[in-house]
């Protein structure tokens, strides 16, 4: 029997409990979302203050080059290079991440038309974030050549579905609703031993667990920062394209910030050299400044650690539901097995939108995917083993009392 | 002549001129680059401090629904429609200019693909903002059917430019160098009777010159939100289609924010009905929530009253020049006739670049533009009648002293 003393016991020895202190966090709240918009850190409101009122207020047009506007897709992408395992000069932070998709789908497609013309299947699965397979959708209804998504419905379908006829895969690292962790490395080999491309969407990973985009030999990389990054709400995506393409970078959305020597104004396209090579145009500096604030966080422990007690704190999540919620209805979703297991855990229950309602009316923010799934992100820089223990307690008196039967919080509204 | 004393009178006679209070302008600068990154409204600050502190730090993901983030590119929209002449839902505030210009020129060649597919040219400036021409580009060679992008070297070659091969034209409404203000309905006349669809990029006009996008018939506009409209550096834009086209909208960045139902999570697209079919990912939320602090003020007057102040600002501007700084080897660029002018104001100058870094040494920022263009934006909403005569004081100093000899001022940096 765990205990909530033992709880108590994990957090006092916990080396990255003091990180809390640098977040802000609503009173009374169990914050159990960080996956869908992480928290606020502290210092974002001072630095968007002087973002404001400096930067734009004093400096104006100046900023570009005083403040390093121009500069800063590239220099957030080397901040937080260390997360993901890529190298400097591999990363940028621009846009947002379907268009990322896009940019990076429309380069390996164009890898792949020299390569292996032959090659038509952009291959992704059934349970991709859907935004992935609408960009996708549209970009091959866009190009119009002949290509087609095909879509696996479980990761074990995985190694029979890569074919000789498969150009591209693009894969979730984490998936958003079960967490189901792919092995990057294994999975990198899996595509290229057919000739294929590999494209991860990091959404849910980046911050989450470690990963080594570069070391496994990933093709490329597209994800978010507002997630377990705390970005803030929106704040710009990230793309990460393996070195060993850049003679092949290529995207068509070819804007200015993109171009090689944008200040002589020619009217011809001439893409940079690099990965400023999937920049387009003219980014929201202040959402995008905020970026480095979360980053900052991570960078005073590292993603081995953060890793440890995201497991332990997952583990306990799972231990405790079955402690103490058994016959509940409640099915596990996402892998016990900590080798695919991201960084939140997901439980399906046939009550589980009103579940949800009730559990967030008590002060626990935990979300809601169709179908059934409660779904709890857990972030080991804000987050104590008590936290686990209250959420489940508050779990437990929601689905003992059945409170979701109560009619207020039935009513379906919005979600994301 | 005019005197200072007269621009005094003018200032004093301003109805306008209680506006600049609501602006945070830097002690000893006067602004003309109001036309490259707006000045920042007072209240921005107060609203970012609002969005950061309660709707991200204290409701989280609740603000989608409460702080209705998911509604934003709509209601800013709909805030902004009144300053372009568009109706209520007709525009949305979204992604980048770029971005943006992509999504217009795609559904415009694809509407162009059923009624006139023999229709392969798209017709702009060699004098556009380059990005224009460059997402052209990127367009044109992903799509790879053909289509080619054919550059016309001054307005009056417009009409015979645009002939039975035109699917579409896009075209500054101000060219962001010389000032250039198209006649919005007349090309849209002139386009229409070869059966071609017009788009126009308003970056240098909106919130400077009054028009009537749906009115005169225009077919699609994009536009930025951080020139005129103080919306802070990088800002969403905005993207307007007329309703006419409504049943033919369509665009290949099929991101989630465009699905007619979201929250569904199908593994399909489908579009939404109306002008939300033009999103596409999650925007920055922060940057865009600033957005209404700029347009905010101008609801508080009109744009007939701006364009009467603007005229007026730039017509004295002129005048000045010419009797202060008579001799001085300076060419106005900038269309004399009201009619044809925008409201920026630039002059050619051979040291026109090191000119403008002694200018800005002196407090007063202007700008450059290659090829030797000294650039003055003014702004009636926080520019008064003695900041011009003080600009072109300084002007006058600037080359009566040569002070463009002087090495600092020659080394050429980065300039946007």
């Amino acid at each position: 029997m765990i205990t909530l003393e033992q709880c108590q016991a994990w957090d006092q020895a916990d080396e990255l409990a003091g990180l809390r202190q640098q977040f802000d966090l609503p009173e009374g709240t169990i914050y159990l979302d960080g996956n869908s918009l992480g928290a606020l850190p502290r210092n974002a409101l001072v630095r968007a203050q002087d973002v404001i009122s400096r930067e734009w207020g004093v400096d104006l047009i100046n900023s570009w080059n005083k403040a390093g506007w121009w500069d800063l897709p590239t220099r957030l992408g080397d901040q937080l290079a260390p997360l993901v395992g890529a190298g400097e000069g591999e990363v940028v932070v621009t846009d947002t991440t379907s268009l990322n998709l896009f940019k990076v789908v429309a380069n390996a497609v164009r890898i792949q038309q020299r390569r292996h013309p032959e090659k038509k299947i952009i291959l992704a699965e059934r349970d991709s974030f859907p935004t992935d397979l609408y960009m996708i959708q549209g970009f091959s209804e866009f190009l119009d050549q002949g290509y087609v998504l095909q879509l696996i419905d479980q990761p074990e379908d995985l190694e029979k579905a890569v074919t000789g006829d498969t150009a591209a895969v693009v894969l979730s690292h984490v998936n958003y609703r079960s967490g189901y962790l792919y092995d990057m490395q294994s999975v990198n080999e899996l595509v290229h031993a057919q000739d294929a491309l590999i494209i991860w969407d990091l959404c849910h990973s980046i911050g989450a667990v470690p990963m080594s985009l570069k070391e496994s030999g990933a093709d490329f990389a597209i994800g978010c920062t507002y997630k377990y990054l705390n970005g803030g709400p929106g704040s710009p995506a990230m793309l990460w394209a393996h070195p060993r393409h850049r003679a092949d970078f290529w995207q068509p959305l070819s804007g200015w910030w993109g171009h090689a020597r944008p200040f002589d104004m020619s009217t011809e396209y001439t893409a940079d050299a690099g990965i400023r090579s999937f920049l387009c145009g003219t980014q929201p500096i202040l959402s995008m400044s905020l970026v480095a604030c979360g980053v900052d966080i991570f960078l005073q422990t590292d993603m081995q650690k953060i890793r440890r007690k995201s497991l332990a704190l997952t583990d306990l999540f799972i231990q405790l539901v079955e402690q103490e919620c058994s016959g509940q209805d409640l099915e596990l979703v996402t892998p016990r097995d900590h080798k695919y297991r991201g960084s939140h855990v997901s439980f399906r229950h046939p009550q589980g939108y009103a579940a949800i309602q009730a559990l967030i009316a008590r002060g626990v923010i935990g979300d809601y995917r169709e179908p059934e799934v409660m779904r709890f992100g857990v972030t080991p820089l804000y987050l104590g083993y008590r936290d686990i223990w209250h959420a489940v307690q508050h779990l437990k008196a929601v689905l003992h009392g059945r409170e979701w039967d109560q009619e207020k919080f039935r009513v379906r509204g919005q979600v994301t």
